[in-house]
């Protein structure tokens, strides 16, 4: 291996320190401070190991893993989009694919290569790695709004119908997972911390 | 997949999420913020992945991703040790222990016997999977102290044989990063950044 690809790999790793600097509309568990993209990554990393078991079919977890651990890191140049913004889309930007573009490609171009693959594959949400690594996505704001009061669905007003049609993409990736969660969203209904 | 299983692992999914408080005495990239426990994990983790190959034997590179993601979860009861501190033992205390019992202890009992042993082999340094982990443990805060003109080196009086010492470790799982890491240590030297 030579000093060439050390040094832009360790380009890289100095850049994506700004993820930590990217902050989340949500907030941690029974807390008022917003989570930003590196712990979020880090927490759905976690998740994604411990819930594999629940996939609907077996993934290769190591490809989940490097899918959740990455698929923020566009947001250093295109910034938070929140889920439920009605005025942008919230995936396949433009932005978002230069900025995959210009911090993948500080690798040495196979990395770049291979990285750009998984964060499109994580976007396009097609195999089964990525409907499992979207459902942790998912999942994780949905304990967090329900550990804390509403959190943001109380925040921006945003009522049951929504929550229930963006937190149905984990059917998608667990169906055991998806139960947990769809009971999880009609307690919240029942204890008066999100809308219907 | 039993309901109690999944009811478990959501218990220790929150129980996680305080790894956010948890400072670390190193600060970010080219920054006065102290990095969080779970910001420092998934940098780690990016880290294994990108660097994999620079690994002195083929390493499970899951494996390592799996120690890095977790290795500091303890500190959730044990708190954070500052690897210079002469007066405690970095690792293995009594409290790391108590605390991978309870914490992982949460988990369904395979999995949590599967989590532990993970960590244990993390702490003991010995397989080739344990040894790049530790080494990406190590470069990491060297990276940022570098850029941090002397960072944590400076603030706590840390000298040039100490944080050689602890950073030849680096060689075990990796000889050119290790040749990489030497020649920033001397460069920081150089730079007046750290003293000999």
């Amino acid at each position: 291996m030579d000093l060439t690809n050390i040094l832009q790999q360790i380009e890289f790793i100095k850049e994506i320190d700004k993820l930590k600097y990217i902050q989340r509309k949500t907030r941690l568990f029974n807390s008022d401070r917003n989570e930003n993209d590196a712990e979020h990554s880090w927490h759905l990393a976690v998740m994604a190991i411990v819930l594999a078991g629940h996939s609907n079919v077996p993934v290769d977890i190591l490809k989940v893993v490097k899918m959740v651990l990455i698929h923020d890191i566009v947001e250093i140049d295109a910034g938070d989009t929140f889920i439920y913004d009605t005025q942008k889309n919230h995936t396949n930007t433009d932005d978002e694919r230069l900025a995959a573009n210009r911090i993948f490609g500080m690798l040495p171009p196979e990395q770049a290569s291979d990285l750009i693959a998984v964060w499109e594959e994580f976007e396009a949400g097609e195999t089964a790695e990525a409907r499992f690594a979207r459902a942790m996505d998912r999942l994780e704001p949905l304990l967090q709004n329900s550990s804390n009061g509403g959190g943001t669905w109380k925040e921006f007003g945003v009522k049951y119908e929504k929550v229930y049609e963006k937190k149905k993409v984990i059917r998608e990736g667990s169906d055991s997972l998806w139960a947990y969660a769809e009971a999880l969203i009609n307690e919240s209904v029942e204890k008066g911390i999100l809308e219907k």
